[in-house]
């Protein structure tokens, strides 16, 4: 029998934390709960945090909103340990993916995805060495906006926005499903999790959401990772890496779905999508600007004062103003990371009127 | 630079060997042919020796026309070496597989499945360990008669089973595809190779060809492989394997392909399945057997002396009685898989009459 793998889960009542638990709870023997973390919600981490043993359960309360900078400095302490983290959260390898990496590097640390398309594309880079990859390829569902016209997209409302086919997520990336910034910033955290240049890396549209990731090499062969959309997969593929364990998670029956459809992405309709690319090419600040501009953009659109096209509209005109503002550089400190998200909201806030009254 | 890998090509001039060559053309510093074998076309064995610089080239007169025993000799003096042999022929893993495999480990032979759905298998199994392998899943095209009802099975011509949607290959090959007889070969050559038991193999009927094969984890992960229909991605990963090598195979675009399609084998109109399947399970002599009966019985069919549906039925009958000729074990030896391809050729022989005779 191995010693039990010491877990730390850092915002354990969310919903990744939530299926962590599920699977932490079936194999008690093998994992021994160090300490859970919540940013609000004390009673159900409580409860959590007795149900799983867990030594210590803290409670972070943020100031300010601030989903993504909140999260970076917990996780870059636990890479700069040398741990192995799985990491559930975009805005680490968005905002500061170069840092995060580097570090991680010099200390030991072993970085697992566990977003579904980034968790795919680790497992079927097994089937290859890096100097074999051709691209990889990470699917969109598409988002609920898929088929819709473009003058219909300028009229989507929150409600509509806010229904996603297929995960059943918060509102932030549900409605960057919607946009496909989603697909975007996933493209940025690809680059830094698995080292590859832009040209290597791209979108698919795949509204079924089974065929998860795929990775092409130079000989023509594409390994491709397909399960059920059950966030479950890839938590407990980090959990057990490098082995695997079983989960309740329901078996992938193709028969039954009997129809896997693909198709390119169109930018026209989603230029979310496109400025990601543009701000992938680029580097510098720009992923961080873009990052917390589209967190002001979402908030604001989800608040009413934002139409759904004035989204990218606002991540844009943000991305323009920002080297005037200073913001510039590839942030090489939390602090510096910190200090663009600082100008990029401000500029967002700035620039939300105009954008606001601009017919898209 | 590497040393160049010594490469020896048995049936050089077939469809395999032809891709192959193609190959080996295009990097000869890599590559140094050591020998090339055909059965019959001595003036494309020559011309292909001149072009590829083989210092040997062997012409192999086979009186009988045992293909599988016939190729089964040499495949084991290789593994028997202790050389990496890339399989490319289904006999030597149906007929004898499990002394095959016993030789081939016992001497530190190192197996690659060409075959597409193996090779696909094959890159899949690199994701995971062999404990966490829930199944494997080979894809079947279904054959031109996916569609047809039963009856109309029955009344199939020689002339409509030829011609096959996907692959362009040999006749035997061609109608064993339409039986989907060839799947059935293919779950014992699985068997064999992956050392998998009969209840971990599945097959799975997906037309367009672009999925090869699959693995399920017990997590609920599912890696496969696809790629264009193009024998030169599976060669090509025998030859540089364990690291990958340029192909001018076509690049899988599936936004072009659009949709994938998967259904479940119909083990009524395709009863060959379902007897590959219980002659799995039974073991001993019986693939053996059904390899022998079923060649004959595709041969009698492309001569026009048995109907489509007598296939599976003299495959069958000839099962049925073999093992009071004696042809019950397991083949020991490469003379005793030849003494039992030899009672099931002749009771075949023997049979076909009346199963001709029958209507189905």
């Amino acid at each position: 029998m191995p010693l039990p793998r010491t877990v730390t889960l850092l915002g354990a009542t969310g919903s990744i934390g939530s299926s962590t638990a599920d699977l932490l709870r079936r194999d008690p023997a093998r994992y021994a709960v160090e300490a859970v973390t919540a940013h609000r919600d004390a009673a159900a981490l409580a409860r959590l945090a007795r149900e799983l043993g867990a030594r210590f359960a803290v409670v972070a309360w943020v100031m300010a909103a601030i989903t993504g900078a909140a999260s970076l400095a917990p996780t870059l302490a636990a890479a700069e340990r040398g741990a192995t983290v799985a990491l559930a959260n975009k805005e680490c390898l968005v905002c500061a993916g170069a840092l995060f990496m580097r570090r991680a590097a010099a200390n030991g640390a072993t970085v697992l995805p566990v977003d579904s398309e980034h968790n795919a594309i680790f497992q079927a880079l097994s089937a290859g060495r890096r100097e074999d990859i051709r691209r990889i390829v990470l699917t969109a569902s598409g988002g609920p906006f898929r088929t819709l016209p473009a003058d219909a997209i300028r009229r989507v409302t929150v409600e509509q926005a806010l229904k996603h086919p297929t995960w059943s997520m918060g509102p932030k990336v549900t409605i960057d499903s919607a946009t496909l910034m989603n697909k975007g910033l996933e493209l940025i955290e690809a680059h830094h999790l698995f080292a590859l240049a832009p040209d290597a890396l791209d979108v698919l549209v795949h509204p079924q959401s089974i065929v998860h990731g795929l990775v092409e090499f130079r000989d023509g062969s594409v390994i491709a990772q397909l399960g059920s959309p059950d966030m479950r997969i890839p938590i407990s593929h980090c959990l057990a890496w490098p082995v695997r364990m079983g989960t309740p998670a329901p078996r992938l029956n193709l028969a039954q779905i009997a129809s896997l459809s693909f198709e390119e992405p169109d930018l026209t309709r989603f230029p979310a999508l496109a400025i990601a690319r543009q701000v992938l090419a680029a580097g510098g600040a720009a992923p961080t600007v873009l990052n917390s501009a589209n967190e002001v953009a979402v908030h604001e659109f989800v608040s009413g004062r934002l139409g759904f096209c004035g989204i990218p509209a606002l991540v844009e005109a943000t991305l323009a103003a920002a080297p005037r503002r200073g913001a510039t550089d590839e942030p090489g400190s939390v602090e510096e990371a910190l200090h663009i998200d600082h100008i990029a909201r401000g500029l967002a806030a700035d620039l939300l009127p105009e954008i606001a009254a601009m017919a898209c």
